[in-house]
């Protein structure tokens, strides 16, 4: 069990790659945790739970909402659970942004730690200290950022993802190539999801290159200042999509990096769109999508990275090279409008 | 309008004592702010809010909960707040704790500041970066660490408030006096409310000398590891008792130091539990108070200065000079019991 030690700007979080869920006695002190998870990760892992403190939440983004938090919070009095308890989120991103945001309020603050089950919590969710929740149509619209004190990367999972989850968890790795590695792009050109799905190795390797992007960009940009703002390449539409159409998370950002990589043509001149596209759904992914854009529009317009009447876009000079470009609200709406 | 600013972990507060709510446009830019306040304030000072963006939330303790947080967000999103708006809290500490922790929430984090117009706020509400809100019975349960960018007071409210309310914000000026300032605790002897209800200066300078006791705690211990412990002598029974008997918080406070005076004479052998009531009560506020002890103990233990087994009890050595002492939750019980 190999830890590496992260620093952010006031914590630091350890990291297990590669790992398993039954070292983690060896990390905390399992006496004094509260699990959260959800039915299908309690149900198909029933004895990993046994003899703890569990919170069971019903799976889906759906749920990712202040009525689940509230849920939470009243469990969390009947265990009694104080300071001094330490929340461990054990799932894909809804159960590790749920518990994250739980950790970081109940009273004030207690520690927490993650175990990432899905590709997509494994590459990019359960990293960078982002938590929080929804409301309604509004994506992590509530939230804070805050570090967790560990995270505990659950190989044994992986086996029992089903496909679709893995189409999800391609979704930010190759958003990841597309705004910081376009050697990675390459590698994923030449093969499909189907390739990594047999490969225990190399799949192993992609998601702790990929965690890596991500933890350097956090490091660096823990506030999203600057750097940081490069990974919701395919966010802004994709959210705006997401809980309006029920598509999942990996389908709505693989649609908003479609769009995104027209408006990079569009502003910046990329000539790479088709082959975004290729990529996409080589790994099983949704591109063109009709959609109400007046509707999407309206959701849009609140993205976190608007400043008053001006939009942070995510586009991509070339593969590779994510920018941030201010576009002009009333700019943005005809752009969206003529996609 | 002089401005003093106070450093903190990792921001600063900019304070302006003795001041005025006409000030505040010299202070941020009033167009990208939303205030928030409630009835009662907005109904007295009309024309404060001329022309501005107000969110009026309903007025007591009662509301600071979470559904008056959803209500906020809502608006917020109506308002189309995004991360360069500023929240201005203005009122006592029901509306500065909520407004802290939607500011420290909404889209992970937005700037704050509070224009505090009840004593107990001037003197401690406002202070300290700690925001939350209640779940039921458990106060502050729920929440975050985090300090506003300033702090203006507004000295024209203090006129209209209600005797009720300086008894209120009395409650934590003897608070300090019996933890830290034994000088302060002479004068106060001395005098009763009515004494600085009718002299504007005298009443300038404690509300100045008190926050800058309260401030100075929490510069060396922000994060409550170890001295700031001590500013919640009074609050743990109070706090138990607060909502269950919807007492006001100076009222639950004050019972809570009386018992907490006696509980120092137990094991601290304290000798001026006499001195503590009597000033209380030359305050106009209660001391003795007739409360179901199992009902409240059972809240009692969920304070927040539980660790595990042991509650870390505020307690005085004398007066000016306050302790933190464990006591067994079992031996507690017992206290409780024969109080």
């Amino acid at each position: 069990m190999g830890k590496q030690t992260y620093q952010f700007s006031t914590s630091a979080t350890d990291f297990y790659f590669a790992d398993s869920i039954t070292h983690l006695k060896e990390i905390i002190d399992v006496k004094h945790a509260v699990f959260i998870t959800d039915e299908n990760i309690f149900k198909a892992h029933l004895k990993r739970f046994k003899n703890s403190k569990v919170i069971i939440l019903k799976p889906g983004e759906a749920h990712k909402n202040q009525e689940t938090v509230n849920s939470i919070i009243q469990q969390l009095i009947a265990f009694e659970a104080d300071r001094k308890t330490i929340l461990v989120g054990v799932g894909g991103g809804v159960v590790t942004d749920i518990t994250g945001y739980v950790a970081s309020t109940y009273m004030r603050g207690i520690k927490f730690g993650f175990v990432p089950t899905t590709l997509l919590a494994l590459v990019d969710a359960s990293i960078g200290g982002k938590n929080g929740i929804d409301i309604g149509v509004y994506k992590n619209i509530v939230g804070v950022t805050k570090q967790p004190s560990f995270i505990l990367h659950d190989f044994s999972s992986l086996g029992t993802l089903p496909e679709t989850e893995w189409h999800n968890g391609f979704a930010e790795i190759i958003k990841h190539a597309c705004i910081k590695d376009a050697a990675m792009f390459k590698e994923l050109q030449q093969h499909s999801f189907k390739y990594y799905f047999s490969k225990k190795k190399e799949t192993a390797l992609l998601i702790e290159r990929n965690a890596k992007i991500k933890l350097k960009v956090v490091q660096k940009d823990e506030f999203e200042q600057a750097d940081r703002k490069l990974l919701n390449f395919g966010h802004t539409l994709g959210h705006a999509l997401e809980n309006q159409y029920e598509l999942s998370h990996g389908q709505a950002i693989s649609i908003g990096m479609t769009y995104a990589s027209h408006i990079s043509e569009q502003l910046l001149g990329f000539k790479q769109t088709e082959a975004v596209v290729k990529t996409l759904e080589q790994y099983g992914l949704p591109t063109y999508f009709k959609f109400d854009k007046a509707k999407v529009f309206d959701v849009l317009k609140m993205d976190k990275k608007r400043e008053r009447k001006e939009m942070n876009y995510i586009l991509l000079e070339k593969i590779g090279k994510g920018v941030v470009k201010q576009i002009p609200l009333n700019q943005l709406e005809k752009i969206i409008q003529s996609l």
